[in-house]
């Protein structure tokens, strides 16, 4: 009723870690070869995909090496070591994280994993089309998906395609990290520089594997002012009584802001995870 | 894993109005004569059965009277008055909220309930033991709910009472409200006194009509420091990510406290409501 429209939920906060990242994680995980499993896996995160990593290789009875910058906030590095996996510190440039895990990969033979510019994970992104699918016992007229570096809106337009291809994907950003947004309306990579939003999933910039897909697939991308994002994930917390880090609420800002496009359809909206700084709720504080 | 038990949450949080309280509310509502729904309904509560006897008046299309103390925090008033019903403010003190209740019933003919001491409330929240039942498809060794007026858990252990004999009923109440527990030793009503506790919606006595089926069916109450509370309810947000209140939180902490007694066991746990103060939240002040 607050946008005339059928909302299904995806509620990805409700996953094993807290978040999508655990099923292009598990993905990557399982389509390693025997050999490479000997070796484990690394990545560089201090987000969902670190967490996701570790617990996927933990289950799996594999190493996992995680390279994340000094800064990171010490829950977020106490959550990975829960999952068992070794920590890297680094200095928190995107330089120094590649470094950090390209000597990793060369001195441990692990196998390096993109957070999400990466088709292993991509792939394993798109099982959240499927399942949604059967879920709602029917068909979506839209997907609205988050947009960070690409890996989950690319997941879900693949799968769309093959599965659902009259349902519209539409991608959903932070006006203050609108470099997807840029990049679809220019036609080519535009990096992230220097973003600042509440919605900490988005920040980082397309891949060269996660942009020609959007760029082909996605139909559009809308963006949400920092306001607006707050006021959806207060809508979340308050009214449907379940957590969701800001980077989820950008789809249901999406939504209330172009009410008018989804009215009377039935549209599918993911609500990428759960995992909050309980420091930054921003009505909270 | 935290408890050694099989823990069965029955999420009440997820409720109409956000809490339990509107089954008693709605029970209540559909067991008046028609002479009666012509004049409407009338309570006392500045808490969730407020907002449940609104919306059940509501849904019923008959008048709801809320007598409401005029200290209450102006977003519960909203959230009556967005239900539709006419809200009286009163002073803060019980005396004042039972004269204003007379008079609202002498001048509208409308019909008194109590938000816990009236059968047709506890009658009504009797039915969350039925959908449980059928919820965990078997048997349950424990079911755990919080002790306020003592509503709910009377409607629970007559439910188990008479459907699951065998499923022992255990009350939770905060160390700093443990009027239920005082009044189970004693054997008499136990007034609750000065009562301080974060869990807002435990701070009222026991009824008439409520003691007499706690004293003869609930198996035992165990009360929970305010610390234990705060602690399960950030579990309850942090792991399951969901909302609840403080007061749905009491009964986790009750499990975790005394896990011997529930290890191995099917255990049954009662989150009363998800309707959460958002300037009172423990761990996030």
């Amino acid at each position: 009723s607050i946008s005339g429209s059928d909302l299904f939920f995806k509620c990805e906060n409700f996953q094993k870690a807290g978040a999508f990242k655990i099923r292009g994680a598990a993905n990557a995980v399982l389509s390693l070869s025997n050999e490479e499993k000997k070796h484990g896996v690394c990545t560089h995160s201090s987000g969902n995909f670190a967490q996701a990593l570790a617990l996927s290789a933990k289950l799996c009875g594999i190493k996992a090496f995680i390279v994340m910058p000094k800064t990171a906030p010490e829950v977020k590095i106490k959550a990975v070591k829960g999952y068992g996996a070794e920590i890297i510190l680094c200095e928190p440039t995107l330089a120094s994280r590649e470094e950090t895990s390209e000597e990793i990969v060369k001195i441990k033979g692990a196998t390096f994993i993109h957070p999400y510019n990466d088709y292993r994970v991509i792939a394993g992104h798109s099982s959240l089309v499927m399942e949604m699918l059967q879920q709602v016992k029917g068909t979506l007229d839209f997907i609205v998906s988050p947009v960070g570096g690409g890996g989950l809106i690319s997941g879900i337009s693949l799968a769309v395609h093959y599965l659902s291809p009259k349902t519209i994907v539409i991608g959903a950003e932070p006006e203050a990290a609108n470099d997807a947004f840029q990049s679809l309306k220019t036609g080519i990579i535009q990096p992230s520089l220097n973003p600042k939003t509440i919605a900490d999933g988005l920040l980082t910039s397309l891949g060269d594997k996660t942009f020609p897909i959007i760029n082909e697939l996605v139909n559009e991308i809308i963006t949400v002012s920092e306001k607006e994002i707050t006021e959806a994930m207060k809508i979340i917390w308050e009214r449907m009584k379940i957590i969701v880090e800001p980077s989820s609420a950008v789809t249901l800002a999406v939504i209330i802001k172009t009410k008018e496009k989804f009215r009377n359809m039935k549209t599918g909206v993911v609500l990428s995870g759960g995992n909050v700084d309980w420091g930054r709720v921003p009505f909270l504080t």
